[in-house]
């Protein structure tokens, strides 16, 4: 076991080829530098963009692929440089793990930026080896690339904020957001959507579902406590509510006219896009030059927001709404996440999976 | 004529249809309000946006049109409220001649984004009558849509300010770009370019023209003092800028694509759009999330705006390149400023071309 022990073998859950099922799979941790971490994951997120990676869809993946990028769990071993945390710190890990620190935006401390960022998994570290994600025993980080989760959130609540929750929170905070008495709409309720509800209300805003359906219009007022809903098909509706935001935060993941969401904005309003999509978006210039408006879009969050949201959902005693699912369940989740058939994130309880003991039989 | 003194009789040049050619016309100024300045027009610069008003190319044009809406002149008469400027005052005229004073846009003092703001010419005044422009040999405006031109500038310098000047020196001002050490660039060398590449560099800017073809190298290098020249269809150099630009000033008055441009920005990098382009322009969610880049939009920029950007082309030195013409040359002007013969701006000496002489002969 010994002999085991330093080279750090796990367990994950990965998929072979772009058909995206997970199945078990043995690999090995990279020896813990100075700066890294090793944490044994208790708890991790289905993100949608898990399933574009698991199937090749952005025609990048290299497999085997263990996902998994809104990774909580519990300290393990620290490298001998590593000040941040402790064994039995309970710390986060998100989408990002590497950036190359010496260009504009690492000095600006939003790596997210950084063109020479590693993801967490479906990438290489800088030792050459694949990165593999949370959706296994143990993981190994550098340690600006985890986060403190507060004593006041419970672990598989907080998996959800590390990719949907600081998508959300990071471009309020940044474009000047971030302050009560806006009217601000969410476009989309899913994993991110959600989160954005639940962040916005929290930061004292009029909040707006917009929605293709009648569907969720329950659920986005009593349940998520959105204070208005509106069908974007609804042209009277639609219409009544011009220029009355001064933001919209697009979650919407497939191709959407932008227009009739520009009219809602007021002068100054902001349109940001989340949602990475590959059919242009269109809009005619006067839409936007004739109330300043400015279409954007932004990318999660840098650490140090991540940090402070984390936080910040503490102080408001926010939570996100999840389905907590075991790892064998994983690929009905994959399937049922697809098609927008959760309420709204799954997690995985990884520790309470024994994928260790699994891989041994 | 005591009579017609005190109706203020005028003469302009209107265009009486869609064909756009104009001759002289005489009309009645309102009775001079307690708010309101009368002026002796001595200068009119003649911008894009006169062509596509007076060939009703969006079908909302009114005749007779007497157009202009880059005014200088002297006061000759202020009404019994008028504070803000005496007899004698050299004060400047643009786009804008009333607004609704009550909305967030107003009450911002960014009038230009009212919706219920009042053209200077084609459109109605508060008392019911069409408003004509400047080329006319008086105009009465209320004081609030005046400027006080700078004793440093000449008056024929001017004119291309109120319109073309403030419409790059507001986004710069709006979007914290006034600022030296930045690197910026000038898409299309038209009217508004020109001031662009000017203001731009008053700021301390780097500042690059970006142009469709070579031609406008030497003229763009060494007569308007940009750093660099890039050619849209050299892509080898177009890849070389990448991830360069803080910003884009995007005068370009015709449907073109914005990818290659959003390419050029650095993170946080903004293309502002000033060309009324009425098919959609398109972009992919990636190039400006993964950036969290900016598109957007600017009108123009406020009285308070025209006012300031007026003092800071006197205190940096600055002049427009303009083309001086008299009134009988108007038509011809306007037909080689649609094939964008002359640099940059043609204006108007009104004084000097005798309006009210020629119609009464």
């Amino acid at each position: 076991m010994s002999t085991l022990e330093s080279e750090k073998q796990v367990t994950g859950w990965a998929a072979r080829d772009a058909s995206g099922v997970l199945s078990p799979y043995s690999y090995t941790l990279r020896s813990t530098g100075p700066e890294d971490v090793v944490l044994k994951v208790w708890y991790c997120g289905i993100c949608h963009t898990d399933i574009h990676q698991l199937k090749n869809h952005l025609g990048m993946s290299n497999y085997p692929m263990v996902p998994g990028h809104e990774v909580v769990g519990e300290v393990t071993e620290v490298g001998s440089d590593v000040k941040k945390f402790k064994v039995g710190d309970t710390i986060g890990v998100g989408l990002i793990v590497g950036c190359c620190r010496t260009c504009g935006p690492c000095k600006s401390n939003i790596e997210q930026y950084c063109n020479k960022r590693i993801w967490s998994y479906n990438d290489v570290y800088v030792d050459g080896k694949p990165t593999q994600g949370g959706f296994a025993s143990s993981l190994v980080v550098d340690q600006k690339f985890a986060v403190k989760i507060p004593a006041g959130l419970a672990p598989e609540q907080a998996a959800p904020l590390l990719c949907a929750g600081v998508t959300v929170y990071s471009p309020l905070r940044h474009f000047g957001l971030k302050r009560s008495g806006l009217r601000g709409a969410i476009l989309g309720l899913g994993g991110v959507g959600h989160m954005g509800v639940k962040i916005a209300k929290a930061m004292g805003h009029h909040v707006t579902v917009i929605s293709s359906s009648d569907k969720k219009r329950e659920e986005a007022l009593d349940h998520l406590g959105a204070d208005a809903y509106l069908v974007s098909s609804d042209v009277s509706k639609m219409q009544e509510a011009a220029d009355s935001l001064d933001y919209i935060l697009d979650t919407a993941p497939a191709h959407h006219p932008l227009e009739p969401y520009l009219s809602l904005l007021k002068v100054d309003g902001k349109i940001v896009l989340m949602g990475v999509i590959s059919e242009p978006l269109q809009f005619v210039s006067p839409m936007i030059m004739l109330g300043r408006k400015t279409i954007t879009g932004t990318f999660i969050g840098s650490m140090e927001e991540t940090q402070e949201m984390l936080e910040f959902c503490e102080e408001k005693g926010l939570t996100s709404m999840i389905e907590i699912v075991k790892m064998d369940y994983v690929n009905e989740a994959l399937e049922r996440l697809e098609k927008n058939d959760v309420r709204y994130r799954f997690v995985v309880d990884v520790a309470g999976s024994n994928l260790n003991e699994k891989s041994n039989v």
